[in-house]
């Protein structure tokens, strides 16, 4: 590169000359905190939404052995067909529906779905309506897209967030186009009624608004079923729902970036051409280990919910400290709890990791309502969270 | 799913409800003559942008250890720190300067770097122009930004396809926000000269423009250098120029999905943002071969140019059939071809999967300009390549 000082002092500064969707964007509030904590020694980390189990080795085989036989090339823009038939199968199983495979579209993350979902729904100056407390990322989405995300604040209460309906329907305005749904919702835990769906679900006829579904915490449910309520129970099939899913949490696979977008057949050609003008597929590796997941991954999901079930029991002993308000959730696998007399979880997160060695989310990243609260996530050993819960225990009481 | 006919009937299709940005793209025109030619026995594959050899095994290795050693959980939305330091190597020895590892974001293709350039550049409304022929991904891109792609073709001539400057800059609107130079060229092989990159840049400082400078296929130039030039060897500090890359071509990696930014530091929060919503990083296992592939990989990419060069010129033979027209390329590994009095490329290309058993893309799929040529990709063994060589020239014969 050739210095020409006299040029560069005549320019402006290049961040002045990119889009303002993108300039505009928030920092991740969860990542922040991450980088507040880097590298402190004993640092316990309950901050990320992934649990402490590396992926298991019956899967990471799988991937090893597909590069091995050197299936290194570009391949289907939707999926290699084995995995989209595993994951027809894998829905057969746990909705009780065997769904055509050409429903499944195999993309590079759950979040890369929700970007696909949203490009085929939402554009420039268009609202995608979030209930809030919400997983920042689906806000950042819209943000991207240059959408405006309309937060919908739920109600805590006794029995934890709830969805105000008439609140949801209040906010749906000429240029809603999506409601963004995330049930088991990150970080409340609140999980929809199948009544609660169907009124949803009603509301989204009425206006013809598209539902963007994302059931990616179904398993980790607390309630007297194997799984939380669907939309995939209560849906016609002409119905404007995407679902948004990841390998992530079900199998430990968070690094590894695969997820799918289920939607109708009649959207394939669309969906297609998106994945090809966004990153072109993904790798065939990656796919094995993912049907690998699905067709043997049972036993290690059931390991990972009962885990997850005990975790959510010991957090739950904070409330005996008298200064911890939390309601364990009924599904996915993260207390939101607040502490008396620290309303800034902000201010009171940077300080756990400086004063307690706890590294937790603060609520303030989640979007309107959840600015009192802290995110801990208790997808981990009993050993590390019962050692979290004394050393939260211990720095209240200093 | 509930059944529920009357509703059914009673709704519009799904189709008619998505965004028209995502409802109008094109379908690949490349992805379509391989969907014909889908499952033939014995068919030779030139169509793709890929060559024939797998990942080598030094580089999947890597990938293997780190799988084993449980790098599956979350990373640096930037990229893992030995990558980044990596790739600043990697160019340090190619441009001859060392730059700052924070100028590299890992992406999750070279594909993805694209829509990340245009994410930070263009919206709603706003242009890109791009020289064609060109690779259809490009104006795919922009088409799903509800941005408009303005195709400048370039001139054929005796020694192939040439831009011509003042027709770049008559196509520059109020509107342009960006120049998309994809040098050399995918499908023509076009390579700008230092003079043409210092000319282009200057138009770009004129009036204000990014230019996304696509220097995928630098290495493969055949020219009387080491690479093709580049934006590298003439910018300043300050200028407005986003690189975009993978590791797809030069080591073999097509299959991966593993590509990367280079771009100022000031923008890092910025595009740190957009990793985030879009697909929140690239596996740590991926980052670990690419970091093996730069640090080991010159003797496997030197074996691929040389291989390159053997395969431009047995499909250099193809003159001889006083039938084909076409000029060996100056980089890039495609070879644009025209068979006289075959003027429709589309038509031309399906025939040829039918009757000669051969897949090449058709120019209808890279914008105007190559209406009227195949792409053959000679990225191949010397066997196959002279194969397809006989069984065209008996086909022309016949």
């Amino acid at each position: 590169m050739l210095m020409q000082p006299a040029e560069v002092a005549a320019r402006p500064a290049l961040i002045d000359n990119i889009r303002a969707a993108a300039r505009n964007m928030q920092v991740s509030g969860i990542v922040e905190a991450m980088k507040h904590g880097f590298g402190r020694q004993g640092l316990i980390p309950l901050w990320a939404g992934e649990g402490d189990l590396p992926t298991p080795d019956f899967i990471c085989d799988a991937a090893t052995r597909s590069l091995k036989a050197g299936e290194t090339f570009y391949t289907w823009q939707r999926g290699i067909p084995e995995l989209r038939a595993a994951l027809a199968n894998y829905h057969a199983q746990h909705y009780g529906v065997a769904p055509d495979p050409e429903r499944f579209y195999v993309v590079a993350s759950g979040m890369q779905a929700i970007v696909m979902a949203f490009a085929l729904t939402i554009g420039e100056g268009d609202e995608v309506v979030i209930p809030t407390p919400c997983w920042p990322n689906a806000g950042a989405a819209a943000d991207a897209a240059a959408a405006r995300p309309v937060f919908v604040p739920m109600t805590p209460g006794e029995n934890g967030f709830t969805l105000d309906l008439d609140r949801l329907a209040r906010a749906i305005t000429p240029r809603t186009r999506v409601l963004f749904i995330n049930t088991p919702g990150n970080p409340t835990g609140w999980t929809a009624t199948r009544e609660e769906l169907r009124a949803i679900l009603a509301l989204a006829r009425k206006h013809g608004l598209w539902i963007v579904a994302d059931e990616v915490y179904h398993r980790f449910y607390y309630g007297d079923a194997p799984r939380a309520p669907s939309f995939h129970d209560v849906m016609a099939p002409d119905d404007r729902i995407l679902f948004v899913n990841t390998f992530s949490k079900n199998w430990a696979m968070t690094g590894w970036r695969i997820g799918w977008i289920e939607a109708d057949p009649s959207l394939g050609q669309v969906i297609e051409n998106l994945i090809q003008a966004s990153t072109s597929g993904v790798a065939v590796f990656m796919q094995r280990a993912a049907v690998v997941a699905l067709e043997r991954g049972e036993g290690f999901v059931a390991h990972q919910i009962e885990r997850a079930r005990r975790g959510r029991d010991i957090v739950a002993k904070l409330k005996d400290t008298g200064r911890v308000r939390l309601v364990p959730p009924m599904g996915a696998f993260y207390q939101l709890l607040a502490i008396d007399g620290e309303p800034d979880s902000r201010a009171l997160c940077f300080r756990l990791i400086d004063e307690a060695n706890i590294g937790m989310a603060p609520g303030t990243a989640f979007g309107p309502g959840a600015e009192a609260y802290l995110r801990l996530c208790f997808a981990r050993s009993p050993e590390s969270l019962t050692y979290a819960v004394e050393r939260l225990t211990a720095w209240l009481k200093r």
